[in-house]
């Protein structure tokens, strides 16, 4: 598991699709439902005429803790869902980042939502490690 | 218009439908796509059986400028689409919210996303411009 800028990543020895379907099973195992998903390079292709590698954009939400969120604030919705980005390399190997909770509450004024941000960041990071424990290939 | 903790907000005197389609409208005249949309309502209710007001999270993209951002830093699809919000209050008027898109571009470290940041935010201020011209009921 490798710390970025605002997410936390992972490398999966497996190819988009099934690097894709892996991380929906293992957020849905904490949890997070998937609320939307958007094909990047589809997206690209179709409206500016770009290519661009494979790549999706997850909304992952648990609805328990984005509930209290909301309640306490209720522009946190602003802020949600959670974001989880697969995408292929060139290599065939894909990555798989997901969205620091924590950034998103050091925007906000809600202390609710820093305890949100903290228990929902302990679940992202066991979605990885149960990600990091799949069979290759 | 009114300046949130991190983003934008306007009350519209129009009930959640009608003010969730001319929020769309105003954002494809500026070259936003919407790529999701989450009724956050209906999903409290399946998920946990939770009572909230009527809510709206719409995905909203400016392919383009997400692609200039994507090309600098490859982690940028955590931070999109932008948000926007529509909701109803008891008083049957809508509140529309955008987030700020240097919010999002404060947590990175990328210095091509600040100034993507910095176009998005002056096209989400025409928007919240255009629609608070929009006819009462």
């Amino acid at each position: 598991m490798k710390e970025l800028a605002y997410g936390l990543s992972i490398e999966l020895d497996l190819p988009l699709g099934r690097a894709i379907a892996a991380t929906k099973e293992a957020l849905e195992a904490e949890g997070f439902g998937i609320l939307t998903e958007i094909d990047v390079r589809k997206t690209l292709k179709e409206k500016i005429a770009a290519d661009f590698q494979p790549y999706v954009i997850l909304g992952a939400c648990n609805p328990s803790l984005a509930f209290v969120a909301l309640q306490d604030d209720i522009d946190t919705g602003l802020l949600l869902p959670c974001n989880v980005t697969v995408r292929e390399e060139a290599d065939g190997r894909s990555v798989v980042t997901v969205l620091d909770p924590n950034v998103m509450a050091r925007v906000s004024p809600s202390a609710e939502l820093k305890e949100v941000a903290r228990l929902a960041r302990q679940k992202l990071e066991r979605v990885l490690d149960e990600l990091s424990r799949q069979p290759v290939n």
